[in-house]
């Protein structure tokens, strides 16, 4: 019976460290020791939960179940926000698992396990090889950050031929201008000061915008595509009139307020609101492919895996002051 | 010099006797003589407007400008929303001039002239033949309203596999039951009581669902696409639930006020909410087509065209009493 150190969640939100005890490994489970976990916006939402956090991980496979078919010990592994899904329904049968009404996903399921720990116990099936060109490390924070930018992209066709936002530049924005600028698109970033310009413009942008006391957003041709990645809801009186007809907004923002829009706009313009979650598993293989081949990596700042570093790590990032993702790593 | 009679509204909602003289027929200019006029609910928006009413006009072309290439003198054409665009740009050149920046739409253009109206002067390039299998008077409907919610299920490509929620049972629902119910789709009904449940299930529903007081539905399968034609904007918390995952919604009522719609389920649901007008040409040349093969037409409740006429037919849309569309005809 597999027994490791896990780090949770809690009621006032202080790190606790605690021991998570699994059964045998049965059917595909896959034994993974941690070698690295990205710190995502998410995290923070569960920092008062008494749960295990952390769904970025990175790690070497340890041991392996009856029925894994295609990992071996000592191969490395990744996993992000979902874990299982029933593999029946209309949704998995399409390549969508991670709209699967019984998905298990970060927050929801498992809640006895996750990427801030020394060991972790997975499904073969939701398991991602991690290719030779990426890091532990690096490949984390791509786990869920950019599986979720590549997914708006590459789910919804926007054509490398698009003039693309990115609204913030934090852990997914940073990699959403790298990925958007490598598929060929016109990236324009859109910040609120000038402060991040001078690493926006090297991961890849073309233009960038300070949108700080500005009632309007003067930018040339308009965006056929915009990924809202800021950690708030933007104002979206300002952005509308910047879209393109028939363009397509992303707010990929976690953001407990509704989401309050002009409606006449919208509607004359033929904007398109799209929901997007993180990829389902062919997407994810694809993002882990394209980031290897056009060296697309996470500009992180590392803390030591442990009661004190993680929230050390979430301090920072809740201050803003991340550049641009947490990447947690064992001692 | 066509001079004409036109209908207008004014500042204190009376509707308006008065004279259009246009010049001489120049280009593509086709001078039709009015036979029937939808009302749609934008008319009403524009009641209290010093100008010409009425974008749903059917007519026969009375004479032709100099560069007229299709229409004869004595055919039957439509109109509708649209009465021009640059021909340029990158929406008109790929087939969306709905969304050309110059468009030329009802109540921003050609404010002098309407469907309202004895006669017209319109370009050749933005009328639309009537099929043999259609009246003129159950062609005028198909102008907006037919041209509209057609365009959300086509333009987006709604699947005919699809299960298809109408929401609203009016001009543009009991048009969106048959379009969607001739293209294979299972069409599911939602309407505030049981009043209209009958001619609902008659014009192609599969399911009929009264909402008033409902702070669920119980819909079974889920809607994979929602077609909101009611006159104000709807619940969305009731909605959202009953959205299947990666569905899409499309809000066609004309509402001032802002969309305020739940955040995070739409996101975890991959939700989409388009915008959408009415048909570009192309589509709308489609609409016709499908309405004469399928045999969809408007119920229609006549008035007369004229001043107490159109003022009859307003006052019967705004009490919500008609069944389902108006249409005005000259004496």
């Amino acid at each position: 019976m597999p027994s490791f150190t896990v780090y949770k969640g809690s009621h006032d939100g202080s790190i606790k460290k605690a021991q998570t005890t699994k059964p045998d490994l049965r059917g595909d489970d896959v034994l993974i020791r941690v070698t690295a976990s990205g710190l995502c916006g998410t995290d923070e939402h569960y920092r008062n939960v008494d749960m295990v956090l952390g769904h970025e991980g990175t790690g070497v496979v340890e041991a392996t179940g009856p029925d894994v078919k295609y990992l071996k010990k000592g191969q490395r592994v990744g996993w992000g926000y979902e874990h299982d899904s029933c593999g029946h329904c209309d949704q998995c049968l399409s390549g969508m698992e991670t709209f699967c009404p019984q998905r298990a996903i970060y927050g929801e399921a498992d809640l006895d396990q996750g990427s801030f720990a020394s060991h972790a116990v997975w499904r073969e099936a939701f398991l991602f090889q991690i290719p030779g060109e990426l890091t532990d490390k690096e490949a984390a924070p791509l786990m869920c950050g950019g599986a979720t930018v590549f997914n708006a992209l590459r789910m919804y066709n926007i054509p490398s031929t698009a003039r693309v936002g990115i609204m913030g530049v934090g852990g997914l924005g940073h990699l959403a201008i790298q990925f958007a600028s490598k598929m060929g698109c016109d990236v324009v970033v859109l910040s609120g000061t000038d402060s991040k310009k001078e690493e926006a413009m090297k991961l890849g942008a073309h233009e960038f915008i300070a949108t700080k006391g500005k009632s309007e957003l003067d930018l040339g041709r308009k965006l056929d595509a915009l990924l809202i990645t800021a950690s708030i809801q933007p104002d979206w009186k300002l952005l509308l009139p910047a879209m393109a007809p028939n363009s397509v907004i992303f707010p990929l923002t976690v953001s407990g307020n509704d989401l309050v829009v002009p409606y006449m706009p919208l509607i004359l313009n033929g904007t398109r609101i799209q929901g997007s979650i993180v990829a389902p598993r062919h997407l994810h293989r694809e993002m882990l492919q394209f980031a290897a081949q056009h060296s697309i990596k996470p500009m992180i700042q590392e803390f030591p895996m442990s009661e004190d570093g993680i929230a050390k790590a979430m301090n920072t990032l809740n201050e803003g002051k991340m550049r641009y993702r947490g990447v947690l790593v064992p001692q």
